[in-house]
């Protein structure tokens, strides 16, 4: 099969990223978001409506997407666990929402405290709302290629869970080796036979980087014609001592290796190199970007 | 066309890495030898012959030599850039010897001081003497996918210094992207090329991975029946601030990757992040494997 001429690029970094990093100031998650804009990122999920008990990095996303500077034709959206999220997120403005799931019944219980089908249950109102609201719902399978609690997840499982959400109205399905564990072939094979149940254009890769493999595996599944990824710039999140939260792609890698491969994905990379140089400046660390780490050296000799 | 079942890895970690490291001493660089062979790894370049004054980690290659427990089954390769070098090569008791080319004219002035063809005609003698001496010679062929100094590289000229190599006598052809700025379809391209000249089973990768790239490249390039590559412990050598000399991909993440693939490489994993740990704690840095990283991480844990 050809290869995508275009990928949209789901940049999860003051989401996915920043709740597996250090605190940062609303100030610092302001100016990420509309850097990542100012780039030519189309997508960003911006933040999460949820427990500030739970996730206290995430308590003032209300406050974030009431501040950003909104750039037409960017979707700005939210991570919202339950309907009372998810009516927090329509209120603060958010333009999607999404829903996580899990392939794994022990990364359920253990990540979300609920069998994978009780997860399901509790969705069900937030779609319905959704749905009458206008408003589109994605949703996430995390553990697709493997389980920090149950180590291997059943193909078939990731198959389940992912048509499963489909029915239920979620228009796009994002599929998350989340612990980072997959290799190539394993990779293309869970792809293939969750795209037999839905639609390629309605699945998306969430591969974190653990194992640094994941440009590999999303480079063996896009000759399978999958055309959305998910990336968080520097690589935010990449804590690798949190069990089952762990290093996600970074934005800058993903988009050098499209630009080699004449992938048009809209972003203009030193400008995303900048934005995620300067919240790491926050965070006190590099940018765990190999992509940025070698351009900001280049520019040191 | 079908995956190799079985690749050759070739760890130059011992040298690419250890020169463009911090000094450490004979014992550790002796340890780390024998620690790789103990983990599986059969062909190990384990030093160079040049000059101290360029490169002064390399100085006492010789007894680096003499000193390691040479393990049946391992070939012990060592870098000689002239028939002196090679001649001490020789005397250290080396299974093999390297020679190192560019397929870049600004690369080679600046890295060799000659020019391709002076660099060549300076290999001449050197691979006449090991096929007297019944000394195998590999053949390295440096910026393949990209020049420091030069910017693109094409094609042709790789093809060229390639089969060059071959037709004057070197047994193998490590194509080398020595600032790792390669992406997956550049590298297939390029090496199809030169496998219409060179046969591929004589055709080696040694991709760094500066720009992150290097698996996705490698995983590329196995369909085309490439079963030989070249890698870095704990990616040694990885100092991203040295033009020109940076990245290697660590085995550990080349490792990990053929496992889950289904292709064999004879090495214990455990056993090669367990010799990667160990030297790195003579070069006071972590190592530079995502693999290692990880499964350091959850013993932690």
């Amino acid at each position: 099969m050809a290869l995508p001429k275009q990928v949209k690029i789901v940049e999860v970094g003051p989401r996915d990223g920043l709740q597996n990093e250090q605190a940062v100031s609303l100030t610092a998650k302001v100016a990420l978001v509309n850097a990542l804009a100012d780039a030519g990122v189309t997508y960003i999920e911006t933040g999460a409506f949820v427990s500030p008990k739970w996730v206290p990095q995430m308590a003032d996303s209300g406050e974030v997407f009431k501040t950003i500077a909104r750039k037409p034709g960017v979707t700005y959206a939210a991570l919202t666990p339950n309907l009372k999220g998810f009516e927090a997120a329509l209120d603060a403005g958010a333009d999607e929402v999404a829903v996580f799931g899990a392939a794994s019944e022990a990364f359920s219980q253990k990540n979300i405290n609920c069998s994978i089908a009780e997860s399901l249950d509790r969705f069900a109102p937030l779609i319905a709302a959704a749905r009458e609201q206008n408003i589109r719902v994605r949703g996430y399978v995390s553990c697709v290629l493997g389980c920090p609690y149950q180590g291997d997840v059943a193909i078939s499982d990731v198959v389940r869970v992912a048509s499963e959400l489909y029915r239920m109205g979620c228009y796009e399905i994002s599929l998350g080796d989340t612990i980072g564990v997959g290799t190539p072939l394993h990779a293309q094979r869970m792809l293939k036979a969750v795209a037999e149940e839905v639609p390629i254009e309605h699945l998306a890769l969430h591969f974190h980087n653990t194992y640094g493999q994941a440009l590999a595996n999303i480079a063996a599944c896009l000759p399978l014609g999958v055309a959305t990824i998910d990336t968080a710039v520097a690589g935010l999140g990449g804590c690798p001592y949190a069990r089952g939260a762990s290093g996600n792609l970074a934005t800058e890698d993903l988009v050098y290796m499209l630009q080699g491969m004449g992938i048009a994905t809209g972003i203009d990379l030193a400008k995303l190199i900048h934005a995620g140089t300067q919240i790491c400046t926050h965070l006190n660390h590099s940018p765990r970007s190999q992509v940025a780490l070698a351009e900001l050296a280049k520019q040191e000799t």
